[in-house]
């Protein structure tokens, strides 16, 4: 592989002729990490955190996969990519819409970038959705873990794909569905088909068990296993996380949901329309439920009153009018609702009981969205050199990462 | 020591015939933990993490020092505690006072009841100002590290300090300032002079020192040696924090400060009055700049105006009104101004460039006080027993501790 070097959304990217990884371990906060490397589970990791960059970085807000996916392959926040959820109400055509489509990105990706300047880029997700909205204008592979058998080198560069994986095509709802992606990433790596990689997991075991438990621990385990391997492949290795995972149950363990239509309708008359854009055809993670929302009240009049009334109600956090959350939370104020709305690090909001089906849930609701799910690790195989020390002890990002890794590290 | 059992602000406390040690780290973000334990500095403190309990719980807002403490030895908000700060305007007297005197604490603290219980309690706090606060009704030992040599029986129930802790009277402004708290903590207990501490360090190291840095590292490792005493005493031993540390930088590495009097005196007009509760006579770890601040305004019709123009200043993350302060952010309404403003990680906010001496710090700014410094690592060298285990999976605070460490570990 050649060193490039391209400009990608106001930056300037000088690639070393190295392979470049990063990956994005959904759902990932540091607490998972710390767990598993205080129990020995991540050698490699560990490793890399000694004797490279280790450092808590801030995500985008909501924290959720798509807006912080969309924000690490563009290397903006969501004000500007525009992706600000999975679901969220369509102003132009009167809509609530999936948001999975690449018409909605804003902006083009350092991995389109990337490959026009001449690397073998890749891109392995574990959901279908994530694929589809950021492969737009990658002229490379594309390829999801959930439809890997489905993968046809004309729509998605390569053919075969469990045949080079050399493992069948994962059940979505399983640790095989993150674990595909890491091999996937290490056979493309192996068999010289890629040099510019990014892998993006899935959190459902994330949702699933905390950071303590065996299970968490095992797959932690799993995904360091491939972690060497694509260390032992030579590859300059950044992994991040989307957002972090909380439980959101009361000191008893019931979940704390807040209905917050149903509540705001009780008040404010009907009309009122809660966007829960956590929504995905994914539910048995979360039933739908994430920290934080955004709320459509059909006379403008109440905003303000609907405002201070969230701002006392217990398990609600912050509130923010539709200017003030495209000012302080980075979001497209053209994409969200009269107020947006964060809970607790233990709520999460829903629309109506009718809307939100808990009995989907498998173990405990755990979910994110929130602030408390905003900070997430940031580990690099390299050192930063001295201007990315300086940069990481201020306020970097999760959606710097390929920046870090690619400007960042020294030789 | 007798097994007892006590109530303290409307908790039940049963303390089992064990010694009882809580630490307060002043200033240990989890970063300051984990990068310690990734290079193997805090053998000790690793092995409690792994065997007993280690989770990452949320701390009061402001996430200041005295606040904290406060709440540690209460269990309580400072909405019932009443300390927002190290310092506040008095609005009975309409004086900007320091908040360090027991006359502003609004609630009994544990110790005092532990005391009365018939346990024999020490407290031992790096700084003077925070024993003045927390020492009221403590039948037994109270005494700071910064005092040491001044400690007498009958105002600090002890005599001959330095003699008993086998150390001299620290500088404040030292790695041994919070040394010598943990080393007084040993010799009470080994020495059979208290089975019921509060040991509370300063955080001079962290305002000095990124997690990674050697001088960081090698205070963590001499942190580890007394908690490993503290261990082999027999202690059922907790170590939390009252508040993490950012640098609070751009990407050059220079000070991110706001001057909010200022720009509000220039929008607003004069009358304007900030309060920066992180004031205190240590000045040299942080310039009286914190990530928090609260405002009064002389004119009520411009808090509105305010609290979205504020909203909009790049580097102002949270602004709330006086009572959504109240119920948000767990503050006494009537300590605080018409707003509560935080900032964001690499921010803090300040009065006017004259009220801050940014000369008199020692190296980069690294302060604390808002969002994103407020939550903290627990660690219990005990596992937790069923009940407990699920409220520390939901949302448990660091002022929680001693509830946890008497009521919450296994036999």
């Amino acid at each position: 592989m050649d060193e490039i070097s391209f400009h990608s959304n106001g930056r300037e990217f000088r690639v070393p002729a190295k392979p470049i990884v990063v990956v994005c371990i959904d759902g990932c906060g540091d607490d998972y990490l710390a767990h598993a490397m205080l129990r020995d589970c991540m050698p490699r990791l560990r490793e890399m955190a000694r004797t490279g960059f280790y450092g808590i970085v801030r995500g985008a807000l909501p924290s959720f996969t798509n807006v912080n996916n969309a924000s690490i392959v563009t290397g903006l926040p969501p004000s500007a990519h525009g992706i600000c959820g999975n679901y969220f109400l369509d102003a132009n055509l009167g809509e609530e819409v999936m948001m999975n489509s690449p018409k909605y990105l804003n902006s083009p990706t350092i991995l389109s970038h990337a490959s026009a300047a001449g690397r073998r880029v890749a891109m392995v997700t574990a959901k279908e959705k994530l694929r589809d909205i950021l492969s737009v204008d990658l002229q490379g592979i594309a390829v999801s873990a959930e439809k890997a058998n489905q993968a046809r080198m004309e729509t998605h560069g390569i053919d075969n794909v469990e045949q080079i994986v050399g493992h069948p095509t994962p059940p979505i709802y399983s640790a095989d569905a993150s674990l595909f992606v890491l091999r996937a990433g290490v056979a493309l790596l192996e068999q010289g088909l890629s040099d510019f990689l990014y892998l993006s997991l899935t959190d459902y075991m994330q949702h699933r068990y905390a950071p303590w438990e065996a299970e968490s621990l095992e797959f932690h385990a799993a995904l360091d296993v491939e972690i060497g391997r694509l260390l032992d492949l030579g590859a300059i290795l950044a992994c991040t996380a989307d957002h972090g995972m909380n439980a959101k149950a009361d000191a008893a363990g019931r979940p704390n949901v807040i209905y917050l239509e149903t509540e705001l309708a009780e008040r404010f008359g009907p009309g009122v329309r809660v966007i829960c854009p956590i929504t995905d055809p994914y539910v048995v993670h979360h039933g739908a439920l994430g920290s934080a929302v955004t709320v459509y009240l059909s006379d403008a009049s109440c905003i303000e009153e609907a405002r201070r009334w969230l701002l006392g109600r217990p398990g609600v956090s912050e509130v923010y009018d539709r200017l003030s959350a495209g000012s302080c939370l980075e979001l497209p104020v053209d994409r969200i609702g009269d107020l947006f709305v964060l809970s607790e690090r233990n709520y999460v909001l829903g629309r109506t009981p009718k809307d939100h089906d808990l009995s989907a849930l498998e173990g405990p609701l755990r979910s994110h969205g929130g602030r408390y799910e905003q900070m997430v690790p940031l580990v690099i195989s390299r050192p930063l050199n001295r201007d990315y020390q300086i940069r990481a002890a201020g306020d970097p990002r999760n959606f710097e990462v390929f920046d870090f890794v690619c400007n960042g590290v020294t030789e």
